[in-house]
């Protein structure tokens, strides 16, 4: 296991996150027998003499980039010295919701931070938009995400400037977590203006990307990324965008995926809201005016089945009081687990609806409430 | 002929327009037989008791506003000194639209200006909004309306403050025409402070109303006009409106009567915009950005097929150049028709969209130019 989490963290240092070839391969064999067909250049039993071709060169181009590299066994627990930690597919922490991206799913994620991606991208919504963004476009962003977060939703952008910077930092006005994906290392996150930003959002919240610690962004890794965004959540509203923003390529991805595409509109006469009228207009997508619409869209889809959570969590659950609030450590010894279970069950309970934030701790929603 | 023009001119004095009473009776009589009724309390067989005593009530209450009536036989025609004229269901200016509001057709219209009605309401959009408008509300109205009119649309509205008058000048300052449909008599227009305004669309265009010389507006007659500007065009654009605007009403006429919905969305802080949003979000209005979304939903509709063409207006599309230009006169000429009837034909040439104005008088539209 620990060779197949070395095997996929080199990995992102070979290939580009979102490599077809390596997606595909990773779909049939594990990490670590990919890294050695890279080494030996040995390949696979492969049909077509074109598709052996292309491999063979992919394999070749992969093992170029062998050399310099750090050594391997330590690429995880160095990382995880700068406060940095690796999660793979199959690790608790790793989000389902990405599976759906089949061949195109991340080999790995680098996470700093003190959030829970797990927990965190349950009820959760990704709002992007223009780095140009109009004082009103600033305005909503930021009232949307406050009133997102307020109300138990994880808000998920991109970090940027603009529509992404205003979106996590409403979240965090209010004391919210909130998720940033970014195209590059998250020892250097770009731009490096929202550095402080940055910080705010790790403390309590996460920066990740797919990039290993130290890649610089370039355009193209802006566009793998955005389908992370779109994958990594139940939704994706944007909030403003010109023509030709990388949020209308988030946006494709978040269609692409099923998910409910939405779009705040603006004036006829702002550019930056030209991208939004076209995904309500030509793409299907609901117009949102707010939080509010945003909940009534999402919420019924993620409305789990009591019978899908695990003991330890309905055991939480079952320990709240009908209506006042209650604190987590009453909770731990009312149930007499553990702290870690306890919070871990919190944050299921959170992130599927069943319970909110009060003054006192957690209390049940009316959704938990009124559930048999 | 002249006794049912004369009894609808005078039912209109009797009854309020779009009385569901006397809407069905003049479903199955004549005017001048319902007026008869009225004036002798001479009940039709009607099978049911309620009904029965509805209709004595109805024609009772109608017969008491008999006294004191301008001398029937001379409505239309006192009203013809004033430059206004009465149309009536099966004039050739009747517009076929209102005919799809059934039993609420109009009884007859009264029409001050000097546009043709039949011809205005071919390739017509109605463009509706709040009174209260914003800056940005009639900035839009007015670039689309007067977009709309140059690429020869004609756009009917109420008359009113914000929206309405913005988009009839728009039109006006293309020096197009337009239709402003009151809720009062056309010889004493509403609002007052319009008086301008409408001296400057009867001039070319028109000033109609159901409500008969010196009537005056009441909120309900209002919500009563609504439907007949809905009904006299292809569609409607709501710019702007507030949650309670009338224009949602017209809005909402629109759809009854099938005719496409449309709203132009604005900033979701804009309490202006709240109505449009909810149309397009709730009621499957269609967004719209400008002129041109409106002729993309519209013109398809509104194609005529060549057979649907009258004889003589056929033989004067036939006698326009392939591509130049051509004067009225130079058409009267080849096609040895009278003037009226060039005028006319291209009348309906230009509602059907077959042919535009242009500096020599008209040409072929592209669609003219195609058709067989």
């Amino acid at each position: 296991m620990n060779a197949d989490r070395n095997a996929r963290a080199l990995l992102g240092y070979l290939a580009e996150p979102g490599d077809p070839i390596l997606g595909a391969l990773l779909g049939m064999y594990e990490a670590a027998e990919v890294l050695t067909m890279i080494k030996t250049g040995m390949l696979p039993s492969v049909p077509s003499g074109t598709a052996r071709e292309m491999l063979s060169r992919a394999l070749d181009r992969w093992r170029q980039r062998m050399p310099g590299l750090p050594p391997e066994q330590d690429l995880a627990g160095n990382a995880c010295r700068q406060g940095i930690r690796l999660i793979c597919p199959g690790d608790p922490e790793w989000p389902a919701r990405l599976d759906d991206l089949d061949q195109a799913r991340p080999y790995a994620l680098w996470l700093r931070g003190s959030g829970d991606l797990q927990f965190g991208s349950g009820r959760s919504v990704s709002m992007v938009g223009s780095r140009a963004a109009s004082g009103y476009g600033v305005h909503v962003a930021g009232e949307m995400a406050a009133d997102l977060a307020e109300r138990g939703w994880l808000i998920v952008s991109g970090g940027a400037y603009g529509i992404d910077a205003a979106a996590h930092r409403g979240v965090l006005l209010t004391g919210g977590t909130t998720i940033a994906v970014l195209a590059c290392g998250v020892d250097r996150p770009y731009p490096a203006g929202h550095d402080g930003l940055f910080a705010g959002i790790a403390d309590g919240g996460l920066v990740i990307s797919e990039w290993p610690p130290g890649s610089r962004p370039t355009r193209y890794r802006f566009l793998v990324r955005n389908r992370v965004i779109a994958a990594l959540t139940m939704g994706t509203v944007v909030v403003e965008a010109g023509r030709y923003s990388g949020a209308l390529n988030t946006a494709r991805h978040a269609a692409e995926l099923a998910r409910p595409l939405m779009a705040v509109p603006g004036p006829v006469t702002s550019v930056q809201s030209e991208g939004c009228h076209v995904i309500i207009r030509d793409w299907g997508g609901t117009l949102i005016r707010g939080a509010s619409d945003v909940i009534d869209l999402l919420a019924p889809i993620g409305e789990p089945a009591r019978e899908d959570l695990d003991p330890d969590t309905m055991r939480v659950l079952d320990a709240f009081p009908a209506r006042s609030g209650v604190g987590t450590s009453t909770l731990a010894r009312t149930t007499d687990a553990n702290i870690d279970v306890v919070l871990r069950s919190l944050g299921r309970l959170a992130a599927t609806g069943y319970i909110e934030r009060c003054a006192e701790g957690w209390r049940r929603t009316r959704n938990g409430t009124l559930s048999p």
